[in-house]
């Protein structure tokens, strides 16, 4: 049995020497450790995958003698997650297809540990490929005059799918406060800029204006700040004086459903960790 | 003899056909043309590379008749440049050794046509380079109080020196409004950052603080408007949580170094044409 | 309407601004001229877009005019593309998914203009693509009693659906002799390395074994020599010791569908041209 | 008093544990710890920094208790560095000035913490380098004939001056068998293609001809097989029809000194480790 375990905690010594010991003392084979510490913050942060014989492994008791014995005396903010839990991940999308059709042709590859229970856009125009991939398609309107309403809805299917983490596919509506509070660092967005260059709408035509030579694109959290939220992967693509709006946009496209698709690979691997405005994102 | 034309006017029917015809007709053979047509702003731009037989090619009279039977016509901006100019390029440079050792090297390897008459500083650091590549150094304070003498001096060593243009080889000063007058589209600055994101002082640590996943460099010609002129050439390279605001520092320093000598090159080549806030970086 | 004129002769004086002058004189107006001379073969090879008014052109006289006036005089090898001809592209794949679903997402988008009358594969495993898509798709075995046969099928098919190109979008398997003469610079490929890197079979273990830094994926016409044909597009990506020969090809699965797509467009808007086994990529 | 260990070992269970605790019991901090393991060939690597108090930590006494108490009982390859230690690093050059005027205009920002006893050379263009930099410089020349010399020669200085590793900058001659016995993994060398594409001479010929759109340089550590030593760092970049021999080979000049720089950089930092012909960079 496969466990992941991510902590973060006031950097002081021998954690690292507790924590393998105690794991060692369990029974568990550490398969990869990777730590990092902020030394202006001096916070300490360790991914930890170890291989439990699970004929003997009792989960439960392993919990509460690693809270008890390792993570009270070195006061961690610590979690712990097996290989065969399955998150269920939402879906959101206005008009584009190209991030939607990069994860769900991935999905269908078996790249992605996940449950699709829906997808949800403020259009009707890609319920075709609810349809095509079997996925349940949610038109949730969000015109001015709906917002509080479209909200409400949101959540109702956020809570009635138990959905663990939501996913931006190009939805290109602000998310209302209450859906980013109860999925605080859960919510990965893809912005169609190298952020914090241009932040808010039609970046590419901001980059085009400023005559940039090079493009990008940033998945990150959602944070109440629009575009602000801890970064999580980006990249970037050359442009020149002969591509018009048009083909930044294109050649952007290529760029956002890789990273975004990128950053949902690195959140279900338990690879990120947020930490003030800040990902850690462990290799 | 090789002659190469840069041109940018209005666009219409048959540019390219006169030109290149008027060219034929006086015995040039065309080794390269490019262009460009920026559809927005209805501006056709040309760069044509020709030869001519240096025995028989009449340079001042080629110039009266191409004004005169093509450049008129077409409410052409133009200008003619042989390969047997050698321009004169100013250095001016801070404490960062990096850019100014990278032109030079090029400079010693015969990559750069040009004469070098002078570097310049702020600061007396640098000093040693002059005397290691035997090229006259000034050190040109420009502490708060002595601005104006200092920009004074400048003018006056660009002056006597004949200087056609002004490299910033990480020369940490702004630089006068006079002096951009003078030398429009003509001063080349390399940033250190990936811009628009992170103008003014201090970038490194900006991007940083923004936990960004890829940090950029950029030159570009000097407007009065700071860090914000038409961009010649943008380069990044990826970091991560793992590297301190040093780290970014010097894996920037790399990209700088040859991000500013790829600009002075495509400068030198005449490949730059600027337009609006914008450049047509010919290929 | 808009034509695409590509051209390939002798290098020689004069030919710009014939081709130019002739089509101003037959009313075009030119929207992009892309030129470029191979020295050391001394070829000429140029790409031209223009603009007709349809009322008044006569595509058919223009044609014969062209080379009778111009083309004969430079021995010119050319072809003229009118953009209201939609190609017909041929899919064929075997049990990867990735780049057929990114090739199918973006014809869905409006991104390929292409008529796709079908999906032929070497096994059964895509044809629920075929059936979502709504694209026929024929399942031709090619083991190796059947080769002959699956080769005469194949051509069959082609023939049948006026196949104009063929995009293998990893399709395992050598392609036949009479096929590739039938559609020469017509079979698009991609390979999964850098060429001319780890040629033939399972280069990403071959990557993983020699310890590369960096592994790539390369789009090229196929001709009868293994991966060795002209190279119309490659990039790269960065790995390292982590990685394991499964996450080279996971990473090598995101540049393979991207450089194929690339490749696909170039093709399809006429930016390729070949000479001797190299190609020219018109910008 | 910081403290570098590399340790490789068969995998197993404890290591992590029984060597953080051992550094943990002798008064060290861990700052950073990096471990892999190559599953194929079932062996685990690991680099640690640690911090100790000086004025209570005794060296010799901790490096022998840990090779007895930790290495012995894990059948422990290990080398340990104190960062008081400041390696001596020759260099080795042709013609070509570019990669050692990086070298040494980083040695003289402080970059690279080394001494730099000699620079060698089969021939004399480079001597300038030498006076301007003060560095002593060895013309030793490497015809047919004197090869026997030569070697003699290169061996004598390298003992003399005491050199711990060889930096081959642009050196174009073969190194010899006794040389690299001596300097095993102590030999950097930079070579001109994205190996294993075009190994030996006149790689961007070679790449030229191809019609490859991506050129790169790769450094690596020297073994008696032509450039298919171990490789430390590679990087590309793009390149298409327009550009000449010539341009390949000054685009890749810019790739060849900055991935020798950090490949120097990260050897002194003793990020490096090799195992059968393939590195484990830490990071």
């Amino acid at each position: 049995m496969k466990i992941t375990i991510l902590i973060h905690c006031p950097d002081q010594l021998g954690i690292i020497s507790t924590t393998t010991t105690f794991i060692q003392h369990h029974g568990g084979n550490i398969i990869y450790l990777d730590q990092h510490v902020d030394k202006a913050a001096n916070v300490f942060f360790m991914r930890l995958e170890s291989d439990f014989e699970p004929s003997v492994f009792d989960l439960e008791n392993f919990k509460e003698n690693f809270d008890e014995k390792v993570a009270q005396k070195h006061q961690m903010e610590w979690s712990l997650h097996t290989d065969e839990a399955k998150p269920k991940m939402a879906l959101f999308v206005s008009k584009y297809n190209h991030c939607i059709y990069d994860l769900l042709s991935r999905f269908h590859a078996g790249e992605l540990h996940v449950h699709i229970p829906f997808i949800l856009s403020n259009h009707n125009d890609l319920a075709y490929i609810g349809a095509q991939f079997n996925v349940p398609f949610y038109h949730v309107p969000f015109t001015k005059d709906q917002k509080a309403q479209a909200e409400k809805t949101q959540l109702g299917l956020l809570e009635e799918h138990e959905i663990d983490f939501i996913v931006l596919a190009r939805y290109m509506q602000i998310i209302g406060n209450e859906l980013i509070d109860r999925y605080t660092n859960k919510i990965i967005n893809i912005h169609h800029s190298f952020l914090p260059a241009f932040v808010g709408a039609k970046p590419y035509h901001a980059a085009f204006e400023r005559g940039v030579k090079i493009i990008g694109a940033t998945s990150h959290y959602v944070t109440k700040e629009l575009d602000a939220g801890p970064i999580i992967e980006q990249d970037v693509t050359a442009v020149s004086h002969i591509h018009s709006v048009a083909d930044f946009i294109s050649k952007g496209q290529d760029l956002e459903k890789i990273v975004l698709s990128r950053a949902v690979k690195l959140h279900l691997k338990r690879k990120t960790m947020v930490y003030g405005n800040k990902t850690v994102i462990f290799s």
